[in-house]
C-alpha cells in the first residue's frame, strides 16, 4: 500500500454501508461494512458516513496508507449532481433536499463526490467488470427497484442535473399495473423484486398468497429466490410471472436498443437469478422490436463484480 | 463569400435532394433543389448527388468562392457511421449495404460525411435552431415517420456503428397497431403521419374513408393537414385520433424524459401542425410517468430551422 494512493468508495444502502479504500487500479484495499443508521436524523446518517470513512482511513494509514485524497458516495436516489444535493430516497427519509456534498466536506475537508447508486454499480462494472473496454452499454440493476446506467462513448450519461439513467421508469406498457413512482407499466412493475411480488400477488387465486410457501419466506416476505425455486419445479404461476417479466424487459431493452445502438447489456441486482427462466420471452421480444442493425442485436451479459461494483464506482467517480 | 470557407450540405429525400454551400458561421450562400432519382439504379442516383454538389460548388465559386473543403450528406435511412455504409432506406430501394461515402469520395475527391437524416436534422437544430446553446436536448421529427436525435454533453448520441436515435422505433405500447419496422405499437405508429392515417382508417364506420373528404385530398391521400383542420373544425373523429397520438408521444417524451434528463425536447416535422390539438393528452401522460425532478420537466418546443434544417445540420457534421 503506497502512501496517499487511494481514495474511498462508499456504497449507501437503506439498510447498510460499505465502504472501502481503493487503489488507483481498483484494488479495494480495505473492505468495512456498517449499519446505515438509515431511520435516523438527517445529520446522524451524515455523520455516521463520515465516521466509516474516517475508519477505513485510520485502518489504510495503519496498513502504510496516507490520506485518502478524495471519497465518492453513492447514494439510492435522485441527486442533483451539480449542487450535490440528495432530492429525496425512501431509503433515508431525513434527507429531503438534503445538500449531502456540503455536509460531507465540511466533516471530512477534502473534495467529495456525490453519485446516485445505479450510476456508480455502473461505472464500477465500466471500469472492471463486465462492461470494462466497452464505449457505449446500457446496464441495469434489478433489484428491489430497477436502476439504470448509461455509457455513451465511455462516459456516463447524466444529463441535466444528473438524474438520467432512470431506466426503471421507462414505461413498457402503458396500461400496466401501479408503480411505486406513481406511473404505471413502469419496468419496474414488472422486472423488479417489488414488481414479481405484485405480480404473483394479483395473480388469480393468490389473493392470500402471502402464506404461500412457494414464494414468501417463513418470516413472511416475498423471496426472489424461493419463486425462481419454484418456476424451476415446474410451478406454473411462478413460471408465467417470470415470463411476463421477461417479456417486459424485453420490451425496454429493445426501445433502449433503437434509442443507443449499445455494443452491450449488462444485467444485475437480485432478480438475475431468475434470468434463465426469463430469457425466452425477453428475447423473442427483443428480435421483434429491434431495428435490425448491421452489427447485430446487442448481447445481454451478467454483471460481474458483485456487491462491490458499487464501492468501486463510487471510488471511480471521485477520481 | 471569401475563398474557400464554405463547405456542402446535402439532404437526401425520397423525392427531391436540397443541396447548399454553407460558411463556417452558418449561412446559407447557395441553395438548390433537384429530383432525387431515388428509384434509379444505385449508381445513378449517387452521380446525380455528385452532380448536383458540383453545380452548387460552381454557383459559390462564380460568386467568388474556393473549392467546397468537404461534404456532409444527409441519408434518409440507417447507416454504418463508421464505414459509410447505407444499410437499406425504402426511399432508395437500389441501395442495400450500399458503401456510399466511398463511392462519393471516388467521385468528388474529397471527404464526405455521411449522417442519418434525423440526425444531421437535429446538429442543424443544435447549431442554429430550436435547440441553440442547450447541451443536453432529444429531438423528434413527426414526418411521414419519426425521426429522432439525442445530444448528450452537447455531442449527438450515435452509439455502437451510428444507428442510434431511431426513437421513432421506442415502444409506447406493446399491444399497440403494427408499425413499417414489423414490430407494433412504436411511437412513429400513432405520432407520424402514416401512424395517423392508419389510426383513421382503423376507426370504426371508416373501413372506407378513403373517400371521406375530411381527411383525404383530391387524389385520395392521406393529409395531416386536413385531419388538423376538421380536428380545430370539432370533427369528432379527427380529435380523438390527435388525442391518441398526443398519449403515445407524451408516454415516449416521458420515458425519454427519464432516460437522458434533458434541458429541453425539440418536436419538428410535418405532423407538428397538430401539435397544440395533442397538447392536452400529451401532457396528462408526460406528467403521469416523468421522475420528479427538482428542475421540472424539460420543455418541448418546436423546431426553427424549418426544411433547411438537414443542409445545415449536414454541412455541420462535414465540418
Amino acid at each position: 500500500l503506497s502512501k496517499a494512493r487511494y481514495v474511498i468508495g462508499l456504497d449507501l444502502g437503506g439498510t447498510n454501508i460499505r465502504c472501502g479504500a481503493v487503489s488507483r487500479r481498483g484494488e479495494i484495499l480495505v473492505l468495512r461494512r456498517a449499519p446505515a443508521l438509515a431511520m435516523s436524523a438527517a445529520q446522524i446518517v451524515t455523520e455516521n458516513i463520515a465516521q466509516q470513512v474516517r475508519i477505513v482511513e485510520s485502518i489504510a494509514r495503519r496498513r502504510g496508507g496516507g490520506k485518502a485524497s478524495a471519497v465518492g458516495v453513492a447514494v439510492p436516489g435522485p441527486i442533483n449532481l451539480k449542487t450535490g444535493v440528495v432530492l429525496a430516497t425512501p431509503h433515508i427519509p431525513a434527507w429531503r433536499n438534503y445538500p449531502l456534498r456540503r455536509r460531507l466536506e465540511t466533516l471530512l475537508q477534502r473534495p467529495i463526490k456525490i453519485e446516485n447508486d445505479a450510476n456508480a454499480w455502473a461505472l464500477g462494472e465500466l471500469w472492471l467488470g463486465a462492461a470494462r473496454g466497452f464505449k457505449h452499454v446500457v446496464l441495469l440493476t434489478l433489484g428491489t427497484g430497477v436502476g439504470g446506467g448509461v455509457i455513451v462513448d465511455g462516459n456516463i450519461v447524466h444529463g441535466r442535473a444528473g438524474m438520467a439513467g432512470e431506466l426503471g421508469h421507462v414505461t413498457v406498457d402503458p396500461e400496466g399495473p401501479p408503480c411505486d413512482c406513481g406511473s404505471r407499466g413502469c419496468l419496474e412493475a414488472f422486472a423488479s423484486a417489488s414488481g414479481l411480488r405484485q405480480m404473483v400477488l394479483s395473480q388469480p387465486g393468490l389473493a392470500h398468497a402471502r402464506a404461500d410457501r412457494a414464494f414468501f419466506d417463513r418470516k413472511g416476505d416475498f423471496s426472489v429466490r424461493k419463486l425462481t425455486v419454484a418456476a424451476k419445479m415446474g410451478n406454473q404461476r411462478a413460471l408465467a410471472v417470470l415470463k411476463l417479466a421477461g417479456k417486459h424487459l424485453g420490451i425496454a431493452i429493445a426501445s433502449l436498443s433503437n434509442i443507443f445502438d449499445p455494443e452491450l447489456f449488462v444485467v444485475g441486482g437480485g432478480v438475475t437469478g431468475a434470468l434463465p427462466l426469463m430469457k425466452t420471452a425477453m428475447e423473442a421480444e427483443v428480435r421483434l422490436r429491434s431495428i435490425v442493425v448491421e452489427a447485430g442485436i446487442a448481447p445481454v451479459v451478467r454483471a460481474s463484480l458483485g456487491d462491490n461494483a458499487g464501492v468501486i464506482g463510487a471510488a471511480r467517480a471521485a477520481m
